[in-house]
């Protein structure tokens, strides 16, 4: 699969699974919902996080920046199984001009971004490989 | 959500997504089919995989046997959004006792696996933490 077909597949779903490594060196995966541009992976972080996942990805990123993204598809017939990795360089965007762009970037794909429009940080992280595999 | 909740909504999952670390110390996000016993989570890699991706695993488990399985309900309706996730320690079985149950869990749960029986080593991850979260 190419990165063009990787990016038109990926861009679209509603979740992605995000893997990080902890200082001490564990991997970390929680889901969560970003979007794609000029591959660039947003997403945002709740600014009053209710657990400490939220702040637990964001001190791992702090330690190391490099990330991945899944995108996969489920189905009871395996000749439909697809998925999509993206694996990344993160940075943590606290305000400015990337920060406006990411939330609309957020708010243009999601009616719950633009009903409550995230005030947090954000992470932009520029993908650096696509790999791809489709059952067919 | 308490680690009994975490299993009843975890093991039903068709595909959950391994997370690994490489020997270099970057993330590696795969999907898995994968069976759950007695916080045990077994999946097979393919006898002959067609790409790298399986060995790549199997590379980064044998340096780095923590590992994280995600398991998320992803819902249009954000009030019905849950995930999962199994911090775990992974061995690589080739063989024995414990490669035979492995594989009778997988064929149990999946009908793909009852035709075509995995002949390939089998991955076996004790749960060492469950974690869970659901928006309600």
């Amino acid at each position: 699969m190419d990165a063009y077909e990787c990016r038109v597949r990926f861009g679209p779903a509603k979740l992605a699974r995000l893997a990080t490594v902890t200082p001490s060196g564990r991997p970390h995966l929680v889901p969560v919902t970003f979007a794609l541009a000029d591959d660039q992976i947003v997403f945002a972080v709740d600014h009053k996080p209710k657990t400490t996942t939220a702040l637990q990805r964001l001190a791992n990123i702090a330690t190391e920046p490099r990330v991945a993204f899944l995108v996969d598809h489920d189905d009871d017939d395996w000749s439909r199984l697809w998925w999509v990795r993206a694996d990344a360089d993160a940075a943590i965007i606290t305000s400015g001009d990337d920060h406006q762009r990411a939330i609309d970037l957020l708010a243009a794909k999601y009616p719950q971004y633009r009903r409550h429009r995230p005030s947090g940080v954000v992470v932009m992280s520029q993908v650096s490989r696509w790999t791809g595999w489709a059952a067919r």
